[in-house]
């Protein structure tokens, strides 16, 4: 099979390195261009030492024309508000575009203003971007030039609550998700103020009550629930570098024993090859980590009628690089689980 | 002052040994008698190797009537179900008892079964023993003889949702209470199923949906609310030695402005010399590590009309020993603070 | 190309689990068995939940004879002193034999006493038993039914030492060998005395000076030397599930400028695909975190006359499981990288 | 006892906030000035939320006359090369000055452009200071008004070879140093290159074979041995947030069993109250954390005639402010212990 050309703009993020070590090895992907801002002109692998060997490009300034160009696919791992910038440029060179970001996430252009504090300029794209978390929206990802890749929050938390709001166990209002995650989704350039001596022995809470991630969220399970869903949603980051657990309450709208639940769990994600339901553990991040998957599992507390479900991800896998690369795999019609299948690091 | 005489049984796991380190620089307590069970017999620094120079004890075999005798306060930390075996004999002795666990923490004996899977064997006690949360019942506490130190997750709970639920401010139904809790919380014992290796760079949750320290948080948000309050709650072990943050979502039962909120808590706790208010900024265990210091804040999402109270101790110290030694100073009219007014350890 | 078969004796431990990781993935095996003592009959993804879905065999009990009949290749990963009771059945069936342990990697029967403590049962083996430092062995490799896979230390220590032994560049006296070591090096089984809450935020040194590792680090330098070489080695364990980081001070034998080191060390290393000589950065255990990698630099301390070598590894990748796997492919004639052309998980 | 006024320049990094924590609580001091530059302005509670309600003091710019003036002692902790700006006009005031970074450690000011690449401004008042080692230099220390407190590492390096190198056990040449440190020591300004994502988890070497300290361990060894002493010395960054242990090899110079030089430890240390010789333990970081102590021990590897002598400390407290403190008591005739007799936080 011939092989495509990828490219990653914000190759020097933590998001945009994790793209490029998954399709260093990809068995149908030619990394064509690395891009960075502050780092350009330094080579991939002085950065990313993990990288020596398999990335020793250079990391050059942002060119969109030149690198739609030249490419079939590229990634974009930016703080939000930058891509909205470069995307039509890349898309115009007949090249898809993989936005890690926000900017094409939210179908609604009046949302961004509020939650992320700009205007977007191309408002014209947010139709035809696609969200791209497989569960979701499989077949419509097949099918664009421009996938939205869900934040890493989102990505746990929407697939911890997926069977539960689509099959309307659950009721629309009262849903809290708690959400505790490894340092490194502050991102690199957060170094500044997530020094070690300080995350280390720590956990705090932050963004409370007004995280950017509830916008998508709450976009995606309204779709889900055919009404309006609202959820509280805290933040916490905890002492560890990689990793989210997202811990989901939601009030019962009928009755759910606990088999049921798992049952309805099992169907849903029967053929989703990157959820892993258990029945009789409780996710935890490690065993995710350095991978694409999730693992998930609900429970019932028949006391006070609500259902706890959990979720567990890599932040910078199935919470952001590993998902762009699933979805790259559904864009181009190679195998879903391509560059993808091996297990998480563990312990 | 003359110093009075203090010893503690189960000297060997972390919250006996928290309170051992706190009482060996506490102005008016002698350390007689520490006890172990498996490390009976050796040094208490060699497995202490902090109080080298401090506590050279050696740890002996639990007497009760020798203890009782030769103590006028004895801290009791034991696996719960032990405790309830050896405070009678302690309390003929004339020995005041502080009980680390939960042996005398709930009211109804009727509770034990069903939340500790044990009957307990001195429920004549169980009415005269006061739940030992300063903030709640402090005149109590200066009277009794028999003290239930409460649990590290209630500690934190309802430090966080005592100003709520004594005014009315929220409802009694739908709190959900989600905590992370560092792994000293799993003991000394603990070690095995809690090495370092699985526990590193990994989170997850436990005893979904029912951990046992739901009894005595639901007891006391009773208590305050004057009506049956149920809560969700969830524990989570995260990759740090120290510290409980326990985050604690409750459904407004009227309005109330962020400002007013903060104001409730501020004179809630004006007088509570170890509870600190945060307004501008959110709790982090770190600040509190080693001391019997609780943070506290609180934040309104008008959203979804939720208040949400985030609490953070350290699991040790105000979440059992420094506790402890709290409750031992209003039990025997030292002044509140005695042996416990100094800062975190930060960073 | 027909799949070999390949079973892991001691699979439920760290060093046999990560051999079970890689194999499930290699393209040219298939995992026929895997055993465990204390969790036999167990599944193994309910011990290690990272490989659900890759490795859910069941478990089974030792039985050589038949193992070694159903295998083409057996890796042994036991305590030092089982795997000599297993090895002549395991060979006897035609199955050859990696022993992840030490029971064959000194020639010298008489060191097992010393350095070991128990008299070797099988010591007839030793003489064709093979070291498995490709870099050291690798043509003996290829045709040997009988390795033994290095040491974690000793595979960091030789590799940060092979070109200035054996280039004559460092006297044989006065070697120092400081080494740091992740926590999974003491094994799960080790789990009880290695507690998060005491190795977190800790570090500290053991078995000194008398660690077992030196008897076949001395052996393999004495062999580069072509003279007696005695090292100091103190390990020590510092806060990290993998990684070992080896850091080594010889004393100069003769004039040598750091370029000049340096070259020696890309020359000795040009064809070994798993090491990487940095020139201008210090390796760290990050970047070769979860990869059979092993980065190793050199600098010449030109005051004291004194090289300090430094080699990262991950203590399970290239310190156990990464290594018996290349090892494996030497002994197969397959790609010497087949399944390993990975890189580690950074950050 | 009246108070002394003491003020810390310097006040928003580790060590002059561990300063701030231990004076706050100190018997005989009063906090009059606390400075920052960055942070001027900010309360200091809320850079370090543990000293809330015990320094809620403004930071001030600094003002060297004033601050003198106001003041009975100063520690001031800025990097080196800029208390000798500051510190005479600090002494002119009558102000006891206590450095807490290196300008006064050297006696020959021609060192500084060799390890510190910068020419000294001061060095008149080099012979007058003190290096601040109590077990060295006690008396010299009780009569001083101008302190040079010892660095991290050296602190370490020093009390682990002291006796050794006073008795004439060990060679003058041959001796190095392997030591790990904890992130703090890298301050807090050096935020942004230590965040957590990437030094979690991870450990490397850094400034080898020339890290700055180098030169005041020579100096002070030479003056102990009373004759040239060169050492090796590489310091390392471990994932923890507090703690170096320093692992010390040096040649023996005669015959010295394992005994006699525990003996010769516990003789050396037998007045001083803040260092602690182990003879059946190894020191570990976590027995010293948040606490002024030293713990030391020593062992004989006859093999290769090495001494291994191994010390913990906490980098921020015997590393910094606790010695400082432990300095000032001396400097004021108060109790060598006074405010620093409390044991480390552990776990």
């Amino acid at each position: 099979m011939n092989k495509i050309k990828a490219s990653v703009i914000g190759a020097s993020g933590y998001g945009g390195a994790e793209a490029v070590r998954l399709l260093a090895t990809h068995p149908h992907v030619e990394v064509v261009h690395v891009t960075a801002e502050t780092h350009q002109g330094q080579v991939m692998s002085k950065l990313y030492p993990n990288l020596r060997g398999f990335v020793d490009q250079t990391m050059i300034a942002v060119d969109a024309e030149r690198i739609g160009h030249d490419s079939d696919v590229t990634f974009v791992s930016l703080p939000s508000g930058k891509a909205m910038h470069l995307v039509p440029a890349l898309l115009e060179q007949g090249c898809k575009v993989i936005d890690i970001a926000a900017d094409f996430r939210l179908r609604d252009a009046a949302l961004y203003p509020e939650w992320y504090k700009f205007a977007h300029v191309a408002p014209e794209y947010l139709g035809e971007a696609v969200y791209g978390l497989p569960e979701l929206h499989r077949d419509a990802i097949g099918t664009t030039r421009l996938l939205a890749n869900p934040g890493c929050y989102p990505a746990a938390s929407l697939l911890a609550l997926l069977p539960l709001v689509r099959s309307g166990a659950v009721r629309s209002e009262g849903i809290v998700i708690d959400a505790k995650s490894g340092v490194s989704g502050a991102g690199r350039g957060g170094g500044g103020g997530f020094g070690f001596a300080e995350m280390n022995e720590n956990v705090q809470a932050y963004s409370v009550p007004r995280h950017n991630h509830i916008a998508e969220i709450e976009q995606e399970l309204s779709h889900l629930a055919k009404t309006a869903v609202q959820v509280v949603f805290t933040p916490h980051l905890i002492p560890m570098t990689r990793g989210i657990l997202a811990t989901v309450y939601a009030p019962l709208a009928q009755d759910l024993s606990e088999d049921e639940a798992l049952r309805l769990y099992e169907t849903t994600y029967h053929d989703a090859p990157f959820v892993r339901v258990l029945r009789e553990s409780f996710p935890q991040t490690k065993a995710t980590m350095g991978s694409n998957y999730c693992d998930v599992t609900v429970r019932i507390d028949t006391r006070t009628r609500t259902a706890i479900a959990i979720a567990a991800i890599d932040n910078l896998g199935r919470g952001a690089a590993g998902q762009a690369i699933q979805n790259m795999n559904l864009m181009f019609q190679f195998p879903e689980t391509a560059g993808l299948l091996f297990p998480a690091v563990f312990p």
